[in-house]
C-alpha cells in the first residue's frame, strides 16, 4: 500500500481510482464548485463510492449514513454558496456531539449513547454549509481502553495511531477530504504523522471544546485533518482563527527554524532522527536558516507535570462514570479515576504552575522563528493495532497551549510516513500553517 | 419580606408556614430520611406546596413540572439510600444540560432547546439519588442580555443577582434546599449575598463543567447554593472535592484572617464597608486574628485581564451563535463577537499570563490564613430587576481559579443581605467552607 501518488500537497495512500473527485483537496473542490464544475453530491457520492470500496480494508467510521450524507449534499447544491467549505464532506471523531448521528466514544458503556445536540464545532462547519458525513472511530474516550478498528491505509498490518485514529485515516485514504479529530496527548498530531496527512491542533481554546467528551479540561483541543496544508487554513478561516499580523512566509529560501530535539529525544527511532535530519538538510538547501533550540531547565519537568495535570483533571471529567460504571471501565482507567498514582493538590498545582511559567517561556524562545521543528511521533506507525503509539513528543506541546501543525511527506525505512511538527508561540497558528505548505511543497520537490 | 426566621444556620427570606419540611437543610432533611422520618416524596411535596404559594412573587423557575419531580421522589423513596443526598431536590440553572427538561439559556433564541443528556455535574447528582427538581432562571447565555425574571425574596423589587438568580433566590426562599449555578465573574457569589444564603465557588476544574454552556473557558466554574456550611460540605462530598489535608478549624478563637479589600475596595459602598467592619470585629470578639492583606502590583491588572480574557474566549464559544443568529443576539454580545475593544492575541496571552502568575503568588499570600476575608458584592441588592449588581469584587478570583464561599447573616441599612467572601488557595475548598460554617455561626450568634 506504500508509495502511492501523492494527493494535494502532501503524501497520501489514495490510489488513483475512477472516483476522481475523492482525490480533490477542499481547496481544488470549492474551486471546482465554484466554477459550477462539481456538485456537492458528485463529490460526496465519489467519497462514498471510496468508502464503500475501501471500508473493509480501512474502518475509519464508526456512522456514515450515505443517505443522511447524500441529502444534506442536496440541500447545498441547493443553497447559495455560505463559505469554501459549502457542500464539502467532514468526518467528525466519534467523541464529538453530532445532532443528527450517535456519539458513542467507542466505549461499550456508550453504545446508544445519541446526543441530540452539536458540538460548537460542529455548528460552525454546518453554519458553513459543510457536510458531516459521519463519525471517525477514536480509541476510548480518546484516551485509552477499547482501539479504535481503523487500520493505517499505508498498511493494514499497523495501527493509524491514536486516539482520532478514524479521522486520520479517513482523509489519508481519500475517503473525506477534511475530519475533526481532538488532542490531550498527541491524539491528532500523532495520528496525522503515521497516517501521512496535514493537521493541525490549534493553540488551546482558539476553537471551542464544548460539545466533545471531556480527558484534561486545561488542554483538551480540537484539531483537524487534511491532505493540504490551503485546506488546513481553509477550516481555519472557518474557525475565525487569526494571527495578530497575516502570515508573512512566501517562500522557504529565507525562513528561520530552529530544530528542537525536546527533553525526550532519546526516545525518538532511527526513523524519525533520520527524517529531521532530512528535513533539516531539505530546509537549508532551499535557502533556511536551521539553528538547534534546546528546552533545558523547567521544560523538562513538562512531561510528568502533564501526566500529574491529565489524570487529575480526568477525576472531575469522569467522575459521573466513574460513580455509574465504576469498576466496569476499563481497569487502567478505573485505577486513574481511583488516583492510584496518589496525586495531591498540591502537585496539580505545582505542574499548572510550572506549565503556565513554560508557556510564558517558550512563546519568548520561538518568538524569533518562523517555527520550530520537532518530530511528531517516534518513529514510523508500530505494526498491530493494539500499540497506537506514544504522544512523547505531543504532551509539551499539547500542555504549553502551543500550535502544533504536522506536515507529512517523509518516510521511515520501511517506506511509511514519517511527520514532522512545527509548533511556535500561542496564536502563531496561521504563520505555522502557511509555514507548513512552504516545508511541505519543499520536501515533495526534493522527492 | 425582610427580618424573616432563619433556617438552617445561614439568614433566609423564608417565613414559618405549614410546609415544614421545605425549611430543612439538606443535610437535616438527609437525618431525617436516614430515620425513617421523611420520605422524599413529602420533601418534594413540601417545596412544591413552597413553589405553588411563592412563584408569583419569587419566579426563579424556567421549567418545574411537579409529576416529573415526584415520580423521581418515589423511585428514590423505592431505592436504597445512595448518598445523602439520596432523595433530596435539587434546583439546576438553566444553562445547565438536563436530559429530562429543556434547556433554554433565558434566550429568545433557545427557546425550544432540549438536549437530551446530562452536564457531568447533574449525572454525578442523579447518581447519588438526587432528585432534579427544575430549571432556574437565568440571565441570558448566564453572561448578559436578559435578565431572569426572578426577583429577589426578600425585596421582590429588587434584583436577586445574576447570573444565577433563580438558583439562588430558589434556596433563599425554601423552595429548594441546593442549587446548581455557575459563574465567570461573579454569578455564584453575588446572587447569594443579596439572597442571603450560602454559596461556594469552588477552586476551577474541582468540578467538571462539561454541560453548560461555555463563556470563558479557562475559568467557568459550577458552584452550588444552600441554607447552611454543612450542605456546601455535602454536595462537596458528592462531588469528590477533597482538601490534601482535612479541614482543622472547629472554633473561630484562634483562626487567623487576612482582610482583603482587593484593588477595587472604592467600589464598596457603605452597606459593605459596615459589613466587613461589623464581620472582622465579631471574629476578633471571638477570638480570632485578623490582619489586613494588600493586593498590589501585579494583582491590580486582573480586573483589566479579567475582561480582555472573558470577551475573547467568547469569540470562540459563541462563534456558531454568531454564525448562525448574528445580529439578532443582543447588541453588547454582537460587539463582543466582532472584538469591537479590539483585544489582540497578544493582550490575551499577556492577561493569560498575568493571571498565572497572580494564581501562585496568592496561594503564596493566603497560605497563612484560614481564610481570606473580601466582600461578595458592592452593598445591598440594587433596586429593580434590569441592574443585577456588578462582579467587581469577584473576577479577580474567578480568574485566579481560587475557590470563594459566601457567607450570609449581615445586613445593610434597607436590612437586607450583604455577604462576605471567604478566599484561599486553590483546593483549599474544604476548608474554606468549614471555616464558613464557623464565621456564619458567629454572625448569627452575634444577631
Amino acid at each position: 500500500m506504500t508509495g502511492m501518488p501523492a494527493v494535494g500537497s502532501g503524501q497520501s495512500a489514495v490510489p488513483s481510482s475512477g472516483n476522481d473527485a475523492a482525490l480533490l483537496t477542499a481547496t481544488e473542490a470549492a474551486a471546482a464548485m465554484q466554477a459550477g464544475e462539481l456538485t456537492s453530491r458528485a463529490l460526496v457520492e465519489a467519497c462514498l463510492g471510496r468508502w464503500s470500496e475501501r471500508d473493509g480494508a480501512v474502518r475509519a467510521w464508526t456512522f456514515l449514513d450515505p443517505d443522511l450524507a447524500l441529502a444534506q449534499a442536496d440541500a447545498a447544491d441547493a443553497t447559495a454558496r455560505k463559505s469554501p467549505l459549502h457542500g464539502v464532506p467532514v468526518g467528525v471523531k466519534d467523541i464529538i456531539y453530532t445532532k443528527d448521528m450517535p456519539t458513542g466514544f467507542n466505549s461499550p458503556h456508550f453504545r446508544d449513547h445519541f446526543p441530540n445536540i452539536d458540538a460548537t464545532a460542529v455548528a460552525v462547519l454546518r453554519a458553513a454549509g459543510a457536510i458531516i458525513m459521519g463519525k471517525n472511530d477514536t480509541v476510548e474516550f480518546a484516551v485509552n481502553g477499547r482501539r479504535a478498528a481503523t487500520r493505517n491505509p499505508h498498511d493494514p498490518a499497523r495501527t493509524p495511531g491514536g486516539s482520532s485514529s478514524g479521522s486520520a485515516a479517513a482523509v489519508a485514504d481519500g475517503q473525506v477530504p477534511i475530519s475533526l479529530g481532538t488532542q490531550t496527548g498527541g491524539s491528532v498530531i500523532r495520528p496525522a504523522s503515521y497516517c501521512g496527512v496535514y493537521a493541525v491542533k490549534p493553540t488551546w481554546n482558539a476553537v471551542s471544546h464544548e460539545g466533545f467528551k471531556v480527558c484534561a479540561a486545561s488542554f483538551d483541543t480540537l484539531g483537524w485533518y487534511a491532505r493540504s496544508a490551503e485546506d488546513l487554513a481553509l477550516v481555519a478561516d472557518i474557525f475565525d482563527i487569526r494571527d495578530d499580523s497575516e502570515p508573512r512566509c512566501n517562500a522557504v529560501a529565507g525562513m528561520r527554524f530552529a530544530l528542537c530535539r525536546t527533553p525526550v529525544w532519546h526516545m525518538a527511532e532511527p526513523a524519525m532522527r533520520d527524517a529531521m535530519a532530512r528535513c533539516v538538510a531539505i530546509l537549508k538547501a532551499a535557502g533556511a536558516e536551521v539553528v538547534d533550540l534546546e528546552l533545558e531547565g523547567e521544560f523538562e519537568g513538562l512531561t510528568a507535570a502533564h501526566k500529574v495535570i491529565m489524570q487529575s483533571e480526568m477525576r472531575s471529567a469522569f467522575l459521573a462514570d466513574r460513580r455509574v460504571i465504576g469498576d466496569a471501565l476499563y481497569p487502567e482507567l478505573v485505577g486513574i479515576l481511583a488516583n492510584e498514582a496518589g496525586h495531591s493538590r498540591a502537585d496539580l498545582v505545582r505542574a499548572q504552575d510550572l506549565a503556565a511559567r513554560c508557556r510564558a517561556g517558550f512563546d519568548e524562545l520561538a518568538a524569533p522563528f518562523d517555527a520550530v521543528l520537532t518530530p511528531s511521533a517516534p518513529g514510523e506507525a508500530p505494526p498491530g493495532l493494539d500499540d497506537t503509539g506514544t504522544a512523547t513528543f505531543n504532551r509539551i506541546w499539547t500542555l504549553m497551549h502551543m500550535p502544533c501543525v504536522n506536515v507529512p511527506g517523509l518516510t521511515g525505512p520501511s517506506g511509511l510516513p514519517v511527520g514532522v511538527t512545527l509548533t511556535g508561540p500561542r496564536f502563531r497558528d496561521r504563520h505555522l500553517i502557511a509555514a507548513a505548505g512552504l516545508v511541505g511543497k519543499a520536501i515533495a520537490r526534493a522527492g
